[in-house]
């Protein structure tokens, strides 16, 4: 049975309302929550809510933050979440990194004393309708072995790149810096079928296709998968987001970032406070008019969707095309991403 | 006949001077130069001095450029380099970033009208001794296809980040935005061995494990391979490196970005000027105190380099280990990036 927007909507900010969110805070962290189901990463959304319930009632998440900057320059500040919902820690954060930047062209936000903070690409498209670009990441629990090790040290460290366009939809990259993200797994687990080699490696770091290797103390496998194929670009790439993230802010960072699931312990002996994220937004007039950017990005899409095909019925895509291609391309069988 | 460094300099220097540098753009494009070979990037190094001297003879490149920023603001800034030598108008505008980071926490440089900038690393690193993280990047020839594309549409352009640390060597990532870099496929060409699959493609798109491809029309790939291991990940990660470095400066991008081979034509239609590239510099007491930042950072280091080893013989490596590594471990016979 499907659900409308506005009932799922419903449900959830009335949830967030219980555990003791403002309302302003209950309708915001809807709102992140439920663009991850409206851009089809079906994950990061509704399906998420209980995880942020059960974190409250572990007292890990705190419905009443005061989230404040605790430090900054023209160009830069850290944002203490105080234990807060990422999702609403975030924009937050995101709001001052686009207030800098309206000052002095640019602004770069890292944050701890976190949560999860639902889609990347949320957070940076706030500063689309700026004329900015927007950037931002985060770390999280960890899942991820370093190339050559069994260990899971990193999260699946997702970065998102937001950048305007003029009559074309924008650019949005949004991706997990492994081969797979954990939600792709939990779709063939549902299904009963293996995931193909490359996505995960078992707990001695062999070779996998079972899809359940997460809950059987295997790790998930950078951008890359091995080292032939250079894993070690997407363990490189998870890095920089978990450093920019929690080492800059002071958040908890590697194998010893707090988990998402509720019931797993906290890391002993943590570096720092929470979960951290990393956001940045440019004025796109700190580096040339915004209308000629604009015509010059519609000019890099429309050559880019017209690259020469391999299979004439498989378009090449840009990122962000899922958004606008989804709903019309889905019953069409074309594959998408 | 293995050559010293100071040979190998005294002669670039000199044909450097012969072109017609200043006596300080000679030395300092040298040092550039060099530096790649010093981290044991041979493909960037002195092998590349004769390419540079044919873009030279072709008028690609201006020996005496007037490099000057066209626009800025207090964090960001836009430099023409006017066809100079990617060797000297990079390290002019990493400059500038740092110069901004000083005054207002960080810096953000997008250059036009360059030319091929040597090793990523050595630019980004110059923010290292202000105890600032660099960052650099850099579009290059197309040779890399977009998923689902047979079109050479990017180039490898690679990304660095460079991250002081404290009593660890800092944490130095340099790499293309590709499975391989061209330069291993060339390493393959000179032993006439095949290359695995899963670095490039034929003309029409098919599997290939022939080293020789991008001479017989075919294509890099992008990182993760393909689809199925995430390509058009890799694939965002280029054109995000496309769009900052040359579409933000109004330099020439994707297909139409300047080949690096003085033998082949120039693109016609060019949207820009020249090659781009892109600079930031933050300052780390913008976010913490540096003393903090960098027992954490070593902390960071020494945690990833104690991961579970899979194999005893192979330890965990942290991005800059190389530089570090290379001699002591080359003779064990270890495997480095």
């Amino acid at each position: 049975m499907p659900y409308s927007y506005e009932n799922l909507f419903a449900f959830a900010e009335n949830v967030f309302l219980k555990i003791g969110c403002s309302e302003e805070d209950a309708r915001l962290a809807t709102t992140v929550l439920l663009s991850a189901d409206l851009r089809g990463i079906d994950s990061h959304g509704i399906a998420r809510l209980s995880g942020y319930v059960r974190l409250w009632e572990a007292e890990r998440v705190n419905a009443r933050p005061k989230i404040k900057i605790v430090h900054e320059t023209p160009s830069t500040a850290v944002v203490d979440g105080d234990k807060g919902l990422g999702l609403v820690v975030a924009p937050f954060a995101m709001q001052v990194a686009i207030d800098k930047a309206k000052n002095c062209g640019t602004g770069w936000v890292s944050v701890r004393n976190s949560n999860h903070y639902g889609i990347a690409a949320f957070h940076a498209m706030m500063a689309l309708e700026q004329d900015m670009i927007g950037i931002s990441m985060t770390n999280a629990s960890a899942l991820v072995a370093p190339t050559f090790s069994k260990e899971r040290m990193l999260g699946t460290n997702p970065i998102c790149v937001a950048i305007p366009a003029g009559n074309q939809p924008p650019f949005v990259a949004d991706f997990a810096t492994t081969t797979a993200a954990n939600g792709k797994l939990e779709i063939l687990q549902r299904k009963g079928e293996p995931m193909p080699e490359g996505w995960g490696q078992t707990g001695d770091g062999g070779n996998t296709r079972n899809a359940n290797i997460l809950k059987e103390g295997g790790a998930l496998l950078p951008l890359g998968s091995d080292r032939v194929h250079s894993s070690h670009k997407g363990y490189a790439l998870g890095s920089i987001v978990d450093i920019f993230s929690a080492v800059l802010s002071g958040a908890s960072y590697g194998p010893w970032a707090p988990p998402f699931p509720a019931y797993i312990p906290m890391p002993e002996n943590m570096p720092g406070e929470g979960l951290g994220h990393f956001f940045g937004a440019m004025r796109i007039d700190a580096f040339r008019p915004a209308e000629e950017f604009r015509q010059h990005m519609d000019r890099w899409i429309d050559r880019f969707r017209n690259a020469e095909r391999i299979d004439e019925a498989q378009p090449v895509l840009v990122p962000g095309d899922l958004s606008v291609l989804l709903k019309r391309n889905a019953e069409r069988g074309v594959f998408l991403w």
